[in-house]
């Protein structure tokens, strides 16, 4: 089942999507809900990000080829994590499916996408195994990690390389059936696919990210979990248009304007 | 005037405290308001975190004396910061006044306290000078950042060093009118001072993070910037009670217990 949350004149609507279509429910994704019969296409629809989450996990460097990928960039030694240590971004920079992602002026042209899966928390979660962990995951939807490579080396935290306004694209909706093993994501820029790779040849899983941060952490429904992307990333120029795929859950779209 | 938000039963209350009452209020501390008529003595009240923040933001290594003392902890130059750059700690994490703060089992002996100035955020604010930051503060409340220096030093990310459940203690109310220049912050262990230091002290202050913060992110009511410690903080062992107190604002309490 598709879950979106969608902006009708002045008020936020949930719906399921089916095939074209986004039939509204009265109630949230984690209420007892109620079909309203009223239905938009999805071609009119306002996007909303399809929640907004309590905490906002990134597991970070989770995909071997990335990792080596940043360590050269960084003029390191790629050091593969032993252990799946969390990271976080922040609500401030989310824009939701077709908004804009605004790069900043003084930004440099190291101005780059990173696909990633997202995990949405449905359950509460403390001290979870790893066989149990998928269980306590309500769905996954599609973000786009934006970071400014030279603010990401320079300084002290990532917080402007990270989480300037609209640097965390998220969406179009949250799926909550997939086979996390015939996942792909493909990402295209200005229709040209820049690269394609298995989802799930991650680093640490979903399962086991939970379960080790649910040792410490309480996870909330409403949280999520950005699991990390592969590869080397292309730098995106103002106009451009990037698109992000994972094929079970949909496509990220969003455009690249000029800030101030 | 000072926020509290307590619980009475299963019901959440703000109110404005006064002496030793909190007279209870209907709505919240960003709504317009009336006096309910009700009050409730501070000694029997039960404290809530008097926000549950949008973003948490962290200063970090923001007064000199705690950069040098960390880094010949981890065997590194002191660098210190030129530019303010922010961090981020998790809302798992947070625990109101007179909650225990649980110290996990397989944590080491270097379980420390850190009391630092929190700054509340009132006001949507976004490309803001420093000379009119200020007036975006709501108020101000105390933190305690406490912190596992083993995990601090070893993990890739501070996920659990900081935000492992219980490890940020905040409260107990949010006081508006302060004088930054007259604030001092002294943290007691079982009623023995082991610091004090002039709170605005800082590196970067109040203002100038919030201006160099808003250049990138749009900061809204509700997130708070919690703004770093000063000198060596001591261990806390279970059974301890730390507490921390800021002049013009009050106490925040909490005792140690174990975890499993």
């Amino acid at each position: 089942m598709r879950w979106a949350r969608i902006q009708i004149e002045h008020k936020i609507s949930h719906g399921i999507v089916e095939e074209d279509q986004i039939c509204l429910v009265e109630g949230g994704i984690f209420d007892k809900i109620d079909l309203t019969g009223q239905k938009v296409p999805i071609k009119n629809a306002k996007f909303l990000t399809p929640i907004e989450p309590k905490t906002f996990y990134a597991a970070g460097l989770n995909y071997a080829e990335h990792v080596i990928e940043q360590a050269l960039a960084n003029n390191r030694e790629p050091n593969i994590p032993d252990e799946p240590h969390i990271g976080y971004r922040a609500n401030n920079a989310l824009i939701a499916h077709n908004e804009s992602i605004i790069k900043p002026s003084d930004s440099s042209e190291e101005f780059q996408y990173e696909g990633e899966l997202v995990a949405i928390i449905g359950k509460e979660a403390k001290n979870i195994s790893e066989d149990e962990a998928l269980d306590f995951v309500f769905g996954y939807t599609i973000g786009n990690d934006v970071s400014e490579r030279k603010w990401q080396r320079d300084d002290r935290t990532m917080w402007r390389a990270k989480n300037t306004d609209t640097f965390k694209p998220m969406g179009p909706w949250i799926e909550t059936d997939v086979n996390l093993d015939k996942l792909v994501t493909t990402v295209r820029l200005n229709n040209i696919e820049t690269i394609s790779f298995p989802t799930n040849s991650m680093i640490f899983g979903v399962a086991r990210f939970i379960s080790a941060m649910s040792r410490y952490l309480t996870l909330v429904p409403g949280d999520m979990i950005w699991m990390g992307t592969e590869g080397h990333s292309k730098n995106m120029k103002v106009g451009d248009i990037c698109e992000i795929e994972i094929n079970e859950i949909g496509t990220l779209r969003n455009p690249i304007i000029l800030g101030n």
